[in-house]
């Protein structure tokens, strides 16, 4: 609990209702979706605005007290576990749209703002936010903007970093900064916008974004392909995009993961197939269908088992819904599920995926790998149990091995996840000392005191890591 | 002139022939695109490749020597004027195409390459590269990523930013990092690769660079949409947007460009009409008519006063070259050509231009205005006589109340040429003084030493301005 004189300071900024450092406010704020990690804050607090914000940064500057922001916790990389305590910032109260501008085609928004309710609302009038991370009904914008989270439409659409045009964040300072606007072109100096995007809390509190829209497309349509050779599937996504097909979706299921998706939703799937492509296009009516035409022929001269179109549009639904909750399914098989996120060029995703088959062999442990193909955007997850500590650190040694893969054949430890506790000790053979080097001096230059999410994006020694069971 | 020690340690890592100091270089490298700056170096290397730029980079940082990356010199901001002396670095040997890789629609080039060349290469491939400043017959790929610049595609699709997903770059230590890859999802610590696009050669010198490729159109259509009432050019411009169609060209030209443009290549154009809409899309042939048929109502819907759609690819040609030829044929009025870069909101535009309309007739200067109207990047341009230091002084009066005029209107002093020198003063209107002060620890974090660049983006008292003529 902090001290009395600081935790005046802050009832006096939010009121007594907004600041809680009862047990059950800071066991429910000490984890978030990642499994095995958790650490008490010192309090929990809820700004209502900008000022608020700017007014409790201040009084934790004063005090050296870390502060951890947090949008509803569904990350995965340990983002916002309050490894050093302090206090942990919500931002729900925080969560109108203030504006939908049709003539600049932006919205400005909340951080707070749930993912998906944006997302209706915009295509309610028309218009389209494509970022669609699979948390989206429970995850807010401002945390999405922290992790620069991707999805299933990341492969034609780009990830959140595509449309984010504008900020407001208060800095560790609590200054208030502004970036960007409803412009297009912006060069005005260093590109402070992009840079906040996906550094985890650690530069700055966002208190306000401007989005991008874009035009909704006309019309989609979804297939499934397959395949009882992992080559084909992988050859596939390959030759669709060496044809100048860019499909919206693009997804990849290993025969671990068909198994639990039909178990979980009930689709009817053959079982033995090696992988199966999920494959959406959207747009105009005659585009998407030559072009879905197109891919037919592909991923039959690939040899697919198997090639259908869905038939309706609940169909197409049902299809999606299930590749959505593969992460669930897979949750409901052992106590622990440990999903990650390693990335190739998409060239090199039978590569990686045999090496992941191969490297969860060699470890005896249960890996299943789905994932967003057409991006190279792996999720190998692996079902354990964490009371198990034996089984986990081989789960650990695999993963290790996996990243190490990744960056092997030219990927990257985290597509869309982020770094946060969980791949902090991998960063460096990413990009390197001299790159670590660089990154530390930037957040040096943004939070002097390191009070902004401390331990994150950067191992430390001193990290504390409280392995506790969930499910 | 460097002290001899210095001179024979650059001479030993690139040889005689490849480091200047003769009058002839100095001079050749002591301006730039931009009119009325001039200085000049201590000297002119051009490096041939990364280990040799790192080594330099190790000697003028051990000496404390400025250095200042260069491609072919475009810039419109002073960005590459050596205003504290120290070595240009030319980078037109390391000039090559690394690769191009069809699977992962990805290219790796060296800084030095010219644009126009890298697109037609690409193009020969069946593949595009949207980003196409005006200067691109004599830019190169590092300079457009040092200003991140823009052109006329920007609308549709972006600018260089969005091409760029990975970097190899020296740090003012002589330290190399690499940045991104071949990945559509990146997210393993800050975003390097994108502060550094648009950092003005600010942070690090840009060795090489993977840029993402898209497929091409497969059709375009260019139209020409008249309006002798500004408001009705303007409401043509958000119309098509709110309409949910992104062309992908949609320019601007006032009446005084108008005559000008028409008087340098004779196209024939109406000279009493306020303004001409120049518009293009490009997709699959169905989308590209029904959306030019769209366009077109909306412009009669505007009372545009004649509307044409260039019958054959050679009259579009035309059409786009004599845009492209806006600047040089302005140029030919005067001896001096101030080129602006005001940027707003799209729904702004006709506000704006009747704003510098305003401006200009109350300074008693010549001002044309044109520029990409879809993303509301206007370029206001003077034309003058730098030997008249009274009528100078009257235009940069005029400007500065056209950026304070464009911040006004929620946009910015640059949309697409940097800040450089000659924005330097106004950057605060924009950021803010807590901006400029992050900024300004960015910088320290990557160049403690204030080495590369200096007396860019940020303004100093310090700087010098020494008033040369050209033209």
């Amino acid at each position: 609990m902090l001290q009395q004189e600081i935790r005046h300071e802050l009832l006096a900024i939010v009121g007594n209702e907004y600041y809680k450092d009862d047990a059950q406010a800071l066991v429910t704020h000490s984890y978030d979706g990642t499994p095995m990690l958790q650490a008490l804050p010192d309090g929990v607090i809820y700004p209502a605005n900008t000022e608020q914000v700017s007014a409790i940064m201040k009084v934790l500057n004063k005090h050296r007290i870390p502060i951890i922001g947090r949008g509803s916790g569904t990350n995965l990389c340990g983002g916002t576990v309050p490894v050093e305590g302090g206090v942990v910032m919500v931002m729900h109260r925080m969560n109108r749209i203030l504006e939908v501008d049709l003539e600049n085609l932006a919205a400005v928004v909340q951080p707070g703002l749930i993912t998906k309710s944006f997302i209706a609302h915009v295509e309610s009038l028309g218009l389209f936010y494509p970022p669609d991370p699979s948390s989206m009904a429970i995850s807010t914008i401002g945390g999405n903007i922290a992790e620069c989270s991707g999805g299933l439409r990341g492969l034609k659409y780009g990830t959140t970093k595509d449309y984010v045009i504008g900020l407001e964040a208060v800095l560790a300072s609590g200054e208030i900064i502004r970036t960007g606007g409803k412009l297009m072109k912006d060069v005005a100096g260093y590109d402070l916008t992009k840079l906040l995007v996906g550094s985890e809390g650690t530069l700055a509190i966002i208190t306000e974004a401007t989005l991008k829209l874009v035009p909704p497309p006309k019309f989609k349509k979804t297939m499934l392909a397959m395949y009882k050779d992992l080559y084909g599937a992988a050859r596939t996504v390959s030759k669709i995009i060496e044809n100048r097909i860019i499909p919206s979706t693009l997804e990849f299921l290993d025969n671990a993961t068909v198994r639990v998706v039909d178990d979980f939703a009930k689709l009817g799937l053959p079982l033995d197939m090696e992988a199966i492509l999920l494959i959406e296009q959207d747009g105009e009516l005659e585009v998407v269908e030559r072009d879905i035409a197109r891919i037919e022929e592909i991923c039959r001269s690939e040899q697919a088992h198997s090639v259908s179109v869905a038939e309706s549009p609940e169909e197409a639904l049902k299809l999606l819904t299930a590749r959505r909750s593969a992460f669930t399914a897979l949750a409901r098989l052992r106590p622990t599920t440990i999903l990650e996120d390693a990335t190739v060029p998409r060239s090199k995703i039978a590569e990686m995926v045999l090496e992941i088959n191969r490297i969860a062999q060699k470890h005896q442990v249960t890996i299943c790998t789905f994932g967003h193909a057409g991006d190279g955007n792996l999720h190998p997850t692996a079902t354990t149990d964490a009371r198990d500590q034996e089984e986990i650190h081989r789960v650990e040694a695999a993963f290790e091995e996996i990243f190490e893969a990744a960056i092997r054949l030219g990927g990257t430890i985290t597509g869309e996840h982020g770094v946060g506790l969980v791949k902090s000790p991998y960063l460096e053979w990413k990009v390197g000392s001299a790159g670590i080097e660089v990154m530390k001096a930037v957040k040096q230059a943004f939070d002097p005191h390191q009070l902004l999410n401390p331990g994150k994006i950067f191992a430390k020694q001193s990290r504390k890591r409280v392995v506790l069971q969930h499910g």
